[in-house]
């Protein structure tokens, strides 16, 4: 199972036929070629594999028989959650025209994917610039089957722990659809330059700090009491990193101890909510000279059941299900990460066995 | 020994001798009261430790027999730093006036403190709106021998790896002097606020965030190439935490080894400027519920060899030397992180041994 994979529109005007008028006139007049771009040069290769570029001339993420070649039969995926690149889309101050681009991006990848493969699952486009907008899309498409989840920039306009946002996340809840969280350009600059006064003038530092926005997000959703007031809410944190948690997990509760007279809509300590309501995408992993170290800090917070293996596909970073995890790593583990941990989150069937796999079991003795 | 213990003026007026007149006017006719304040409530207990204000009505950390009293005495501490509460110094738009607030601090603490007793050693305080004037200081003052460090705040208005800074870790290199980083108000909030969207809205996030600060200071430092510049450079982060190194340096190599083509000044990976050049307070420890969890995490940087005891006297969160680790720490690392490491770090003298501790030896068979 791979947990984020990223379709893109061949160009803005796939979403023509799901817009209304005034907002095609829109696009059209106003030249309007897409929604804001990543400010960093992705030094690694132009951010994408070399081998995902379509020869129609389209974006990497734009055809369907490139993506099932290199995912589900390269690869032996089961099944895929799309997560888009269209979290930008949360930037925009244009609210209006922002929330017309959700539903008419959401309405395009149930048409253009969801439809064609079964094995294909989706993630909503969200605009946080108008959280009742976006409420209003979850129940609108929140029950199609194919679809698993809400997918979210890691910096937006407040933090994601705001009360502004909180329909949003009831919404989901709602629709029994899990939160994701995504890296976005969005501040992924600003951000981590406010933080320490300059802008990082490379996309390997812009690129680490993304970890930082994750530690941030996750603290301010837990102490703002997000979890605590929707405990059926799963957050998926993707491509944020992991070998951070025991880390956050042990000073947030210490700070919790000391400081609780601040936050007493927290009914349980910190670790308690992370550990039950949120998961971490395992891309990209890193894997420190000593493996057992790696796996020290797994255990920490018991990651074998709450990190999904993805593969970030087309991204540079690929990782490969067969390669990503060190040969010492468990294979329970190995087998969670890669599927059933998955498969419980989302509420999804144990895929079928493949058909070698079955006659090769039929064979056996 | 204990590195970090925050000395505090009674009131401005203190620096008023070592003031020229135009400033000593400056002062009294603007009414100008202290240097910018703490924007949090400091909800726990203001702050400070319920017995640290002195009777004659002085903030805590301005009596010295208090402060001899609580460390010293009662902790059987031989050395103490000094570190402050200056840094806010460096968020004065005002530069002139802050040059010379600088080194009248400076003076002042050389004689009210440094004069009074040899066991108390002294970080510079700076002015980092004006690097070539701090420099100048750091020579000015940098040679007496209870001077062992500067100190920086953990967010300035430039990142701490930017170019405009490296006069003033020129300067310390020069003086063979430590560079020490503490948590700052300034910004303290401003930026985790930035971070994520919004300010937080509790001091306990606040608290919490400063970890990444130190994250993103410590990333810029390396990739900044600060100390590969200056090898003989040595970062001392207070207060900062340290749960977090394992995860900064895997995650540091792992974008290098990537995308190292945007840093070619950096001649070895990050992690090994890290445990070269970096050592760590260790106010606050966390303890997680399993402690074996805490050993592993600082085994997977060697923090006992790079780990500092400190007790943040008179904060609130003081830690206590006999306390600060759970009983099933090593001896040997309770050693080295309690004395011989900032021995080390410092070249400071061994201790005389106690009298109580000598008799005893030689009353031994």
């Amino acid at each position: 199972m791979d947990a984020d994979v990223h379709e893109s529109l061949r160009s803005i005007n796939d979403l023509m036929p799901y817009l209304d008028a005034p907002w095609q006139r829109y696009i059209t007049e106003c030249r309007f070629t897409g929604i804001p771009g990543d400010p960093y040069v992705a030094t690694a290769h132009g951010g994408r594999r070399a081998d995902s570029w379509p020869a129609d001339g389209g974006p990497p993420g734009s055809d369907y028989d490139l993506v099932r070649q290199h995912v589900f039969d390269e690869h032996n995926i089961d099944y895929l959650i799309l997560t888009g690149h269209f979290y930008r889309l949360s930037t925009m101050p244009q609210s209006d025209f922002a929330v017309a681009l959700m539903s008419a991006y959401n309405d395009w990848l149930i048409d253009t994917w969801l439809a064609r493969d079964s094995r294909i699952y989706g993630s909503l486009q969200v605009a946080l610039q108008d959280p009742a907008a976006t409420a209003r899309e979850i129940d609108r498409l929140g029950s199609h089957p194919q679809i698993v989840q809400i997918v979210l920039p890691c910096v937006a306009q407040l933090a994601l722990g705001h009360p502004a946002y909180h329909p949003v996340y009831e919404a989901a809840v709602r629709n029994g659809l899990a939160v994701a969280v995504h890296p976005s350009s969005f501040s992924g600059s600003a951000a981590s330059a406010a933080l320490v006064g300059s802008h990082p003038r490379t996309y390997l530092e812009y690129h680490q700090n993304f970890a930082l926005a994750y530690q941030a997000q996750l603290t301010n959703l837990v102490l703002e009491g997000v979890l605590d007031r929707f405990p059926e809410m799963r957050l998926v944190l993707l491509e944020g990193g992991f070998t951070w948690v025991p880390h956050l997990m042990w000073t947030l509760d210490a700070h919790w101890r000391s400081l609780q007279l601040e936050v007493p809509w927290l009914r349980r300590r910190p670790s308690e909510y992370i550990l039950e309501q949120v998961t971490f995408g395992t891309q990209p992993v890193v894997v420190p000279d000593d493996v057992e170290h790696l796996i020290q800090v797994v255990q920490m917070f018991d990651g074998q059941d709450r990190l999904l293996f993805a593969t970030d596909y087309p991204h540079w970073d690929f990782d490969s299900p067969t390669q990503f995890l060190p040969a010492s790593v468990p294979t329970e583990w190995r087998r969670r990460i890669l599927g059933s941990n998955a498969l419980q989150l989302y509420g999804l069937p144990q895929p079928a066995e493949p058909a070698e796999a079955a006659s090769a079991r039929r064979a056996a003795p």
